[in-house]
């Protein structure tokens, strides 16, 4: 259990009715495999875990299957607006940007925050000044677009209406959405998925670190920030445990889900597994909180807890195969 | 220990040398009273500790002495930006924004996010667009100015320059800026203060809350985010405390700062008063975060720690006089 690991996941959600397309099931699973494979060819080579879960997370993002970077879902305004994180747990150094429109790889603009800024998370046309400040590349929205989350967005748009600011006519209007929603191609359901990406790792010199990128809930206002920019809720390392969520961000940023998995193994003595199941299994559960974590140790325990159908998600132990899976 | 109480903070920072101007600590003192008895009245009429935390944020927004609402710090572009945020312990429900340039008080806008939205955070134009959907009111630039920030703002400028996306250039700048800088005239220097105001407070039913409002740091960089809206940084309550921060606000965001005063009490058995302690004098003070937080338990304990020389605060409990301190 010594050896440097990284483990990744790429949202979580429901299970479709039409999970059984066995191809769309392999393109997933492929694509998971390529991200682990490239995380543990950087630990194999003496990188840094705060170097692995960067590059695996600009990978996911590259990946139009998942929603981060390219594949994002798009707000009730037809937008993208992009959230990503990184955190080195050897240090605390951190670095976040929210809501950002033209930044290609959100995790390289996050990365170059936790690097080059006195300051550790940028919103909006500020975290863009700073990206392109930095020399990041900038595309034009275009660059994110894909027809299947667009036809998500229309999907969702056309049950949601103008509902969303109301928090009971949300939930009822989501309900008819479940309700009359076109069968899925993703194994796990595009319309019932919580599509935040990440990855956790552990070095071979013990150090913890942790990345995190998503594009949204699909149809979210415009403007609304979510669990990953956030540190403690969807993103935190530090020298006890590193941690990465993706589910129903606002309940991951009530309970500080990602912190508490830490602060529990520190301060109550639990183990990384017992502490990310109370969390994921009782406390956001408790606020109707849906989705998961992934989460490493210092001794390279690695847990990948959901209260979902599924979680795309996979560990690469480095000189070991890797491990993907989907369902439960 | 068993009655409502209501606790304040107006930032914290270096004593001034100027500091013995008996009217200018007068009027601080006053301002926080004033505060504090509002809060206070809430809290023996009944109210719920989130009204009352809410009220006196609201109310320290509105005194030009303090760094939010009127009265906040500009940044490096001139402009202002604010950011908010307000808890609710007995639920969990949070409210927050960030980046706001025209709403008069940023907490009622926080307020409107924990109540009317399924989100509970807030970015920019679309913070602004849903405050005025939720018919707040709204306010010119002009509205925030005092010729207090903004000389402050011009010499925090002169010295730091572009120097602010480079953190050694920048720490040396602000080194240089101290030296030059002319006898301040509040009690605490305004250009070594970190002007966050704060509240936190226990209701008569035991339960807790807290709120937060900043205009940020002075010549912050646009877009810039600090501990403010993050909850579990500058703000957080649930069923075992409620804390509010003011300081280098990075540094709570790194360290998780209020939740961790309420998860070393829950996991660790420490009262508020030591959980607190450790949090402000060593995890801070490990990373060179400075500044306070105030803090109260479901007993009705309260604790007002900081690593400065001073914090503008107080504490009021129904049926008994308030209490006001500014130096250490």
């Amino acid at each position: 259990m010594n050896s440097a690991v990284i483990a990744i996941h790429g949202g979580a959600g429901t299970i479709t009715r039409a999970a059984m397309d066995a191809q769309r099931e392999r393109e997933y699973t492929e694509a998971l495999e390529h991200v682990l494979r490239e995380g543990q060819r950087v630990l194999a080579g003496g990188g840094s875990a705060l170097d692995a879960v960067t590059e695996a997370v600009r990978l996911l993002e590259d990946c139009p299957l998942f929603n981060a970077g390219k594949g994002a879902v798009l707000t009730h305004a037809g937008t993208y607006e992009l959230d990503a994180s990184v955190m080195d747990g050897a240090t605390l150094n951190a670095g976040a940007i929210t809501c950002v429109k033209r930044v290609r790889n959100p995790v390289l603009a996050a990365r170059a925050v936790l690097e080059h800024s006195e300051h550790v998370l940028f919103a909006a046309e500020g975290a863009e000044a700073f990206a392109e400040a930095q020399g990041l590349e900038l595309v034009s929205p275009d660059y994110y677009f894909t027809q299947a989350r667009h036809d998500q967005w229309q999907r969702a748009r056309a049950t949601a209406g103008m509902a969303l600011l109301d928090h009971d006519a949300a939930a009822l209007a989501a309900q008819a959405a479940r309700a009359k929603q076109p069968e899925g191609t993703d194994p796990i359901d595009p319309d019932r998925k919580f599509g935040t990406v990440g990855a956790v790792a552990r070095d071979a010199r013990g150090n913890l670190a942790a990345a995190t990128s998503t594009g949204g809930v699909t149809n979210k206002q415009v403007g609304r920030v979510g669990d990953t920019p956030v540190f403690g809720a969807g993103c935190y390392a530090d020298d006890v445990a590193a941690v990465s969520a993706t589910g129903t961000g606002e309940m991951f940023i009530r309970t500080v889900a990602a912190f508490d998995v830490s602060a529990q193994m520190r301060y109550a003595g639990l183990s990384l597994e017992e502490s990310a199941r109370r969390v994921v299994m009782e406390k956001l559960t408790a606020i109707n909180g849906r989705g998961g974590l992934i989460a490493v140790d210092r001794a390279g325990n690695v847990t990948l807890p959901f209260n979902t159908e599924g979680m795309y998600r996979g560990i690469a132990r480095v000189g070991e195969p890797v491990n993907v899976w989907i369902y439960g």
